[in-house]
């Protein structure tokens, strides 16, 4: 690689490998979770990831290259890490509060990703993709601050009012 | 697991490993920036990375638990990924950028990581811990936004200067 262009194809690779990944990963947080709030969150999450995929598509199209993933070691951590805590939880409230809490990491790592490539594509005068990504990202910090919302809401609430018998 | 306490101690394991696998990591990426804020920057939030797990000692120390690691498989993919495309990159200002961005998606981790243990610590009554929380939360936000400024400041302008005869 020898240019911003070439950085920014490899990690808009990436960041289209972790969306798939996310677009599998929501549904299973979705039955997972006990809260109600939070399985339709989950639901809508997934409809605007397909979205989000949509607009990546686009984002390949006006740089001329073929959308094609790369894979992501990132995402595939944060998402494997999560399954195996939220895996080992016993009791639902607690569960919720860990699936919170891996989801909210999710969010993170495509928040860092889509402000890194704006910035990139408002240097390359790619005016079409940093609107694009600009819509994106926003949703990512949007569907942060609902998990946090939720979390404040009650879903932690519940998780600490648990017995801690088992301690 | 059965409590948020038990959940509680799990992220922090996982962050404790994430905080010692960023000090390995620091001076490697200060080796590899051509840019002389961006090395300082690392060099000075290394000292920082210190400091965040002495607080973390303490945190464990305030919940009656010795300080030990979990391998944190999220950490380990962010970094994996960061050297391989950091690596990849034959030009000083290009892979500069390249390095902006991994360290972002560091900061970011930690910035999830650190507010869903504090928001945790505040529901469980750990006044002492949540001022600790709150300390290193600051600190990661202002990496993150010291990485943006040095971004803005003109690394990424030099990347994408950059002929692109390669392509």
């Amino acid at each position: 690689m020898q240019s911003l262009d070439d950085l920014f194809h490899v990690l808009l690779q990436d960041v289209y490998f972790a969306e798939k990944e996310l677009l599998k990963t929501l549904p299973e947080l979705a039955k997972k979770s006990a809260n109600k709030t939070l399985r339709q969150a989950f639901a809508d999450h997934r409809d605007e990831t397909e979205e989000h995929l949509k607009r990546l598509d686009k984002v390949f199209e006006a740089i001329g290259k073929k959308p094609r993933g790369k894979i992501c070691e990132a995402m595939l951590g944060i998402i494997v890490e999560g399954q195996h805590v939220i895996d080992e939880v016993e009791d639902d409230a607690v569960r919720d509060a860990a699936i919170l809490a891996a989801a909210q990491a999710v969010e993170h790592y495509e928040i860092a990703r889509y402000g890194t490539l704006r910035a990139w594509a408002e240097l390359l005068g790619q005016d079409e993709i940093v609107e694009l990504l600009s819509e994106t990202l926003e949703e990512e910090k949007h569907a942060d601050e609902l998990l946090s919302s939720i979390a404040e809401g009650g879903v932690n609430e519940s998780a600490s009012e648990r017995p801690q018998a088992a301690e």
